[in-house]
Parts: C-alpha cells; structure tokens; sequence
C-alpha cells in the first residue's frame, strides 16, 4: 500500500480519504478547518500541520476543495514540496481552469491529473459511483487501483482540461433532462394532474428516447444531418410552435422549450428544413470549432 | 370481429388502418387523395367515396389527417352520419384544440375519444408504440381491443384534452433530452473529441438520472421542496454560473442551458436558496393553476 495525501475534507474529501483508508492505504490529511480532521484521525489517518508537510508525505496528492482559487492558495503554500509529486486536483472547475493549474503544477516540477467526479460524496467508493481523469496517463495508470477506489475511472485524453470537460457536458445532460421534466410535470399539475402518477411513464420514455443518441452522435461525427425519411427540421418546427402555444394555453410558461424552437426555425431559415434535428448543433458553435456543415 | 373505419391514410393513418386489417377486422377507410386508397384496398379495407359514407359504416370512426382543421372540415361534410358514432380522433394538436372539438362532436350526438400517438409509424402494433386516451371512458373501454392493436393504450381522463397533453409533456422531456445532449456533444466536439466516443456513458448516464424523477414528483405533488441535505438551490445557481462559462470558454453557445440558470437564479433571489430544485416549476405556472408554495 502506498501513501497517499488527501488536502481539502470537506464531504467529498472526507469521503475521499474514508475510502483511501478503508482499503488499507497510510493516508495523510490536512484541513483548513482542525474539526474535519478529527473524523479521519479516529479512522486511522495522520494530520498534518500544513499543507506542505501533507505534500511531503506522499507521492500522490489528492486536492478537492471548495474552488480553484482555494487550490492555487493552498498549493502555493506548498510549492517547496511539489517536486516531483502526483497533483490530482479533483475540486470542481471549469477545463479552462484546470488547464492554467495544470501549466503550473508541471512548473513546479509535479505531474497534474485532473478529475471530474460524477457521484455525490456518499455515493463515493459505491457501483453508481465514476471520474473522468485527464492529464497525465503515466501518473493516472501508476495510480489506478487507488482511483478506482472511489468509483470507475476513465481516462478521458492528456489535456487537462478534458476530466471537467466530460463531467459539465454530462451535467448538461441533467440539467436537460430536468428541464424537459419541469416542463411536462407543470402540464400535467396546470390540468389538475398528479406529477406522481405520470412519473413512472416519464421515467420509461426518457430511458428509451435516450438510446436516439447514438444515432445523433454518428451524424453528428459526421457532420451530415440528411433526414433519412420520418420527421424533418420543417415539420419539427411546426411541432415546436404547436407544444409552446398549447404550453400557454394550460399556462405553462415555455421557457425550458424556447431555445429548441428558436434553434430548428433558425435552422429551416437557414435551408435545412430537410435535415434532422441533429444539425442544430451547427448552430451552438460560436467559432470555427466543432463546425462541420453550414453551407446549405 | 367489428367493422371500423378509418379517415385519412397518410403515414399514420395507413398504419393504423393496417395493423386493423392484419387483425381481421373489416375496415372502411377514405382519404382525400385517391392514391393513398389502393394499398390500403389491396390489404382488404374498403373504400369509401366520402366521409359521410366512411362513418355511416362503422360504430367506431378513426381519425388522423394533418391537422385539427382537416378533421373539422372533414368530419363536418359527415355531419348527418355522426349520430350515435364513437370519433376516436388521433390527429395531433393541443389539448385546447381536442376539448374544442369534443364539444362540437358530442353536439352532434356523437362519443369523443381523442389518442395522442408516442409512436412513428412503423412503430404502430410493435410494443415500442404507446398510445394516451381521453375523453369518453365507456366508448374507450368497449374499443379497448382495436385500440390495442395499435400499441399499449393508456386512458388518462376523461378531460379531452389529457391525452395531447400528456403527449406533448412526455415531447417536453425529449426536448429537453435532446437540448442537453446537443449542449454535452457540442462541447465534446468542440474540444475536438468525438461524439460517438462520448454518447455510451450519456445513454447511462441519461437513463440513471431519470430515476431522480420520482423524488422531483413527490415534491411537486406537496408543494414542499425543501432540500433534505446535499446540494441546494444557492450551490446550484453558482454551479449554473460555472456551467454557462465553461461553455463560453469552450466556444459554445449556452442557449439550452440559459433558461434553467435562470430560473435557479431568480428563485433564489424569490427567497428559497435553501430549496431543492424542483420548486423551479413554481415559476412556470403562469396563473394560478398548479401553483402550490411561493412565499418565502
């Protein structure tokens, strides 16, 4: 077993470092706050004073704090003893922030894996529980099996930011999701419905509707949204106009469903109304990036 | 075996019409365009010259064309045969629109049942394709069976309008299963990964996060949205902040995600930072229907 420092015990570091022990890992901890450390230190870990004695005392260094400011303070306060260390930065950021850190950290002479946590802290260590990682694949293989103590990992690319790239486009995802569901939970409560009785025929469609999605990334890969027969962008369209007018109609505002409309008639306009409705996503790039198909 | 006709034969009405005549059924059916007849006659229906020809021969009248404004000026050149008809009308349109023409064609002496289709037509009579019914319970029980033959058959109410309305809120949550999967793939491909690489764990991923749907319906029911522990609505609006920038930074238009930030945002400043998200429906009711808990 080796020894591994975890800096940052908030509940996801403290579950975190309760997983890294219960395996039987010398775990070393360090807090902000003396009264998170206690709980690790009854369950077999060492406290260290400052964050630098935590960064000495193992290769692998686990950071998950409140934000990135907070892990460029505390490891700047430890830079003496980043040489030559493992920094997996697990804090929740954005990729462009992950990235800067990663450029200082390979300053300092340390080796950077970031990763993104798709689970909630008590969910840590269990089956509904994984991270993506990017960075450094040499330093995420040499330390798999203690990742993997805290859920599935997978190693998404090199570049840094790619681990908080994966974790909000998974997030988007929810957050769709949750959308789409207030919008027809408010329809059927606006007519006089039960949300509960509902529910159990939301939760079946939203699972089968979800396994259109490969369909929509090979298009998307491709760049070549032709509609192979069924509904097209015009008639989508037309839907779209239908579902936000009978939204007012039951006084439901159609906030959540707005940005499709506006998207499929800017996209019809744009000589696309034969496409399928994958094509939008031309749509979302704000520069050459990711911009596949827009000549009509 | 009962004698049913059918009103219009474009794609989903041919495959309603077929999937009666495979089950033995004698089936009249009559459509504007004569071309659309013949297939449907080489099967074994009958045709009829016109619409008041086609309802004079059944007790029970299918009815799928376009749009609510066909079926009107349609059912209205049949006006003398309606008497003591069951219209079973499977045209998609907004529940206004059905509980409009329920009126009108119970005025003629006539049931109404309106279906709203969860299907594309070469789903009808697979057990992928679902039907909702509202309107006339007795009529949907004593058809029960030929409705059957199109796909599961779900009554909601007897409210006309139940039916398009629980299916356009089940479309809501495919609009917001397909906004948040374009959000995720645009910035997959924008950071120059693929799409296809990507979509396995959002299939997943998808399918795991609708099973948070009961607990959001359990909510909305009790109109009681408080947080019991974990993230909040105050940590979801930072969370949305970060969401929308990291986007940005990526080069991808935040539209889809905009309205949810929104709504999270202007709830918290309502007073209920301390709330689950759910009680962001209470901002979708534009009346007083539905409306359950927005004093602070």
């Amino acid at each position: 077993m080796t020894t591994i420092s975890v800096l940052g015990l908030g509940a996801m570091g403290s579950a975190l470092a309760g997983a890294l022990i219960k395996a039987g890992h010398t775990v070393t901890v360090w807090n902000r706050t003396q009264s998170r450390v206690q709980p690790l230190m009854t369950l077999g870990a060492r406290g260290a004073a400052t964050p630098g004695e935590a960064v000495a005392a193992s290769e692998l260094v686990v950071v998950c704090l409140l934000d990135y400011a907070s892990v460029e303070a505390v490891l700047a306060g430890a830079e003496k003893a980043l040489s030559g260390r493992v920094v997996a930065n697990l804090t929740t950021g954005t990729p462009k922030q992950a990235r800067s850190l990663a450029t200082w950290v390979e300053a300092q002479e340390a080796t950077y894996v970031d990763g993104g946590i798709m689970a909630v802290p008590p969910m840590i260590g269990t089956p509904q529980s994984f991270i993506f990682y990017s960075g450094s694949e040499p330093a995420f293989e040499r330390h798999k099996a203690a990742f993997e103590l805290f859920g599935d990992a997978f190693f998404v690319g090199p570049d840094a930011g790619l681990a908080p790239l994966n974790d909000i486009a998974l997030l988007g995802i929810l957050d769709g999701l949750l959308s789409g569901y207030l919008h027809a939970a408010a329809l059927i409560r606006a007519s006089g419905g039960s949300a509960e009785a509902f529910t159990p025929l939301a939760v079946r469609w939203a699972g089968s509707m979800a396994s259109l999605f490969p369909d929509l990334a090979r298009q998307i890969d491709r760049g070549d949204y032709r509609a192979e027969g069924g509904s097209n962008l015009a008639m989508q369209a037309a839907a779209m106009d239908q579902m936000v007018e009978a939204a007012r109609d039951e006084g439901v505002d159609p906030i959540f469903i707005e940005p499709m409309r506006t998207l499929i008639h800017r996209r019809v306009t744009d000589g696309f109304g034969t496409d399928d409705s994958a094509g939008v996503i031309e749509l979302l790039f704000l520069n050459g990036r990711g911009k596949r198909n827009t000549a009509a």
